[in-house]
């Protein structure tokens, strides 16, 4: 039995949800606001959504995709739209309807009676229709498509139960809306925003990701095809990271995006969305923290490496980050990824033992300490954040020279991305169970007294409308619920766990965020 | 006489602000969005707007200032706190009462009575007091000191009369938040941001700008001290760019942000904010916009060059696309203000000239054409977009090889921003007079029928109280402003204009945004 005191009150074993909370707070992420059902986004939790946007960013900018910006608010009428021809519209959404605020005569303020709105405006829950709307605009030809669009902003949907990163009334996120000619090159795109998602995830975020289409019931409303990236959570429930969506042409039918086609008849086209917002943050949380906080994939670390003086506050402090400055400039000038290192010296005051402690709840990737010993030696104590402990139990301190530090410092993050990785992928893989051919199976594998359990894949018949609605209710009844029907899964061999008849593919069952 | 046909309508000395409405259209920089007041922000202008940040930001982050996110939403009760103790609290917002939508039985959606809010938020017009209230959780000690943060985000001020990017409901900015122990500390975090504000509009945004103190009547309500850049637009107005507050203890005592001092006592931290808007586009628009559009300096321009193969659409094409795709990669490779150039091949269907023209209007720093005939020779029609036209009148094509004009777009950019900037410094300096002394030639200066006159800087005896609004009234009978007590002006050594008495120092007077 370990001995280790961890940096956290509360083990992932025990309490998973409670664990996340713990990290959230400790790792100094993000905070409840005061307003309702928002967080706020505290400097270390905002600093990885920015490299997650830096670098998702050039992957979408690569393609060859634009930015721009739409209105926070969009027009009642374009919900009414919305709601006549999708079905599950989901009506949850903030609505302004006044314009100004007057004393109430009761030394507070209200809404003023006389700039009510004539229409009330909707806080974008997402930027569908309103795109749409300039998407009709913009494209009179052929020669106008590809169109394709993407934004970085702020969305809206009224929660009830809430919790920071996963399920917040405000959310960060981006969306990319484009529109096509074909249904071939609409799909090719709704594919391409796919992989460009798992690449990002997988090798950027080091997040293992499962890529597949999802089952009819799990589509986004008026979609014809749903397609997303699942993670494995540490507590075996999944988490859909990112989604991308070809969508037919219902919606240029609903917004009027027609073109000119090459034989000059009017067409409408064919459009896609797909997106990745703060969820994924949540998502980095649950793969990757441990029971002494976060740890943070050094692509995504605002800082990939801190230095800690054991400052005393005396004379000797000087020449003590003197020499802490020379390694941060040495490492700084180095290159990671592509990029400058980002090293961070921590010139606060304070123990050395506490900003250790705060440095690895906070997950950076490594920890440098250097002391008056240290210094005397020409050396360093360097911590991997991803291997904290030595088989004594004790922080797993290194000692290389100050260069040997500065010098291994690419190499060593590009090894920790890939030990993170393989980590997240070996729990992943050993965690999915493929064998399962009944319901009662099925409910052994996820019972409730079963601490974790993971996912199943199973076969299917695909079935569709009632047939379909009969396998979710069963799958409800056990707090189920399909993920997807992975890209490259082995083909069906037997018959439907659910229906018997014989199976066309195999879909992936779990517990959920 | 020139023949110049020009490839906007509207001449800047004919009526600025249809020329301006017009640039903002054809150089596909914003639209109205159909949502009152909102601007739908295109790749073209977006990008621009995307440089900046990427520019500012990186300042900001030098500064030791770090990026955190705080929620859209802000209590109603936030704003009686603030609206108790800031006169002139601006009330123009827009108010969210209501969380769902329903039927309203006549096929259309309304609020759901059901789903009030107990109490209204107020869609952020500002962060200070959402933000106040986490510095307030934050600060406990000096140690926590000082506190610096921003946030890039979107805001709301309801507006009656709109302008694209100058004057819209919705719109983008960063906003710097810190707090400090001292006031000496504060105010210096406060001329760091002006400085930082100043150096990235002229050294980046080749935006020439004055900085100085904005008199009380000008001052952000509740604060010490108000701190401004202002440019000089085309048409003579000025446009306040950016402002950084010494907010004093006024913010801290409302919001109760407390820390333990260095002798143990409790004390009101002194606080500052300062942020810059998508305003600044507008700025840069009626700043370096000519008769054929705009003109984007090199290091906010989301592509440096353009290249324009003439394509005929038959077996020629492969070739061309060829060797422009040569020159693209060899500009790519090289460096212009420490990143790598920003080059488009634009590989669209349609004639060159057509082409060329659009890109004249959206201001790219620097055109290359390249034909069947420039590609056998070996070269390349190169434009530069700061000077157009040759002295017959015809775009003043260069026709360097291809080899030449790769290697010299890094100083060619370097070149093009500096004479934008002259430009703009040049005429901003012949347009501010200084030997005005008397309030009846301040009217001759600025008399309506004459066009585009300029700043006036004048002494002034820095009157406050009923005397400064005595002198305001004055200015706002002849339609004018205080802009700002220019940082490095000349002393003060005469009457003051308005008053008679001694002046003190000297004023920027001038019609304004």
């Amino acid at each position: 039995m370990s001995a280790i005191r961890h940096a956290l009150n509360t083990r992932r074993a025990d309490d998973f949800a409670a664990w996340y909370q713990e990290v959230v707070s400790a790792a100094d992420m993000a905070e409840e606001s005061g307003v309702r059902g928002c967080m706020v986004i505290k400097p270390w939790g905002y600093g990885i959504w920015e490299r997650m946007q830096r670098l998702l960013d050039a992957r979408i900018k690569a393609a060859g995709v634009q930015n721009a910006y739409f209105p926070l608010f969009i027009p009642l009428s374009n919900f009414e739209r919305e709601a006549a021809h999708v079905e599950g519209f989901a009506k949850e959404m903030a609505v302004v309807t006044h314009h100004r605020l007057i004393a109430d005569g009761k030394g507070g303020l209200m809404p003023d009676p006389e700039a009510k709105l004539e229409e009330p405006l909707v806080v974008r829950p997402t930027s569908e229709t309103i795109i749409g709307d300039a998407m009709s605009r913009w494209i009179q030809s052929w020669r106008d498509l590809p169109l394709m669009l993407n934004q970085w902003a702020n969305v809206v949907r009224w929660e009830m139960r809430t919790r920071m990163f996963l399920r917040t009334s405000e959310f960060l996120w981006q969306e990319g809306h484009t529109a096509h000619e074909t249904r071939d090159d609409a799909r090719a795109e709704t594919m391409r925003a796919l992989e460009m998602y798992r690449a990002f995830a997988e090798e950027e975020v080091a997040l293992p990701v499962i890529a597949g289409e999802k089952p009819e019931n799990e589509r986004f409303p008026g979609a014809t095809e749903t397609w997303s990236i699942e993670a494995m959570m540490q507590d075996g429930k999944a988490l859909q990271a990112g989604t991308s969506h070809y969508l037919g042409t219902a919606f240029a039918t609903a917004a009027n995006i027609r073109f000119q086609d090459r034989e000059g008849a009017q067409q409408f086209a064919h459009t896609t969305s797909w997106g990745v917002s703060t969820r994924m943050v949540g998502g980095l949380i649950m793969t990757h923290g441990d029971d002494d906080g976060l740890r943070v994939p050094p692509q995504v670390a605002p800082f990939q490496a801190v230095i800690l003086p054991m400052l005393r506050g005396d004379d000797g402090d000087a020449a003590l980050l003197d020499y802490c400055e020379g390694l941060r400039a040495q490492a700084a000038a180095q290159s990671a990824f592509g990029e400058p290192v980002r090293i961070l010296l921590d010139r606060r005051p304070g123990k050395a033992a506490g900003k250790r402690w705060d440095w690895v709840r906070r997950g950076a990737p490594v920890i440098i300490e250097v002391g008056p010993r240290d210094m005397e030696g020409g050396k360093v104590s360097l911590l991997r954040r991803d291997r904290l402990w030595n088989e004594a139990g004790k922080p797993a301190f290194e000692a290389p020279t100050r260069d040997e530090a500065a010098q291994a410092l690419p190499a060593l993050l590009a090894e920790i991305h890939s030990a993170l990785f393989t980590e997240a992928q070996a729990r992943r893989d050993a965690n999915i169970v493929r064998d399962i051919t009944s319901l009662e199976g099925l409910a052994e594998f996820f019972a409730e007294d079963r601490r974790y359990p993971g996912w199943a894949e199973v076969q299917w018949s695909r079935p569709t409308g009632a047939g379909l609605d009969a396998v979710v209710e069963q799958l409800k009844a056990l707090k189920l619920t399909f993920r997807n029907v992975p890209l490259g899964a082995a083909p069906a061999d037997g018959p439907c766990l659910f229906t018997g008849a014989p199976a066309v593919e195999r879909i992936l069952v779990a517990r959920s965020y």
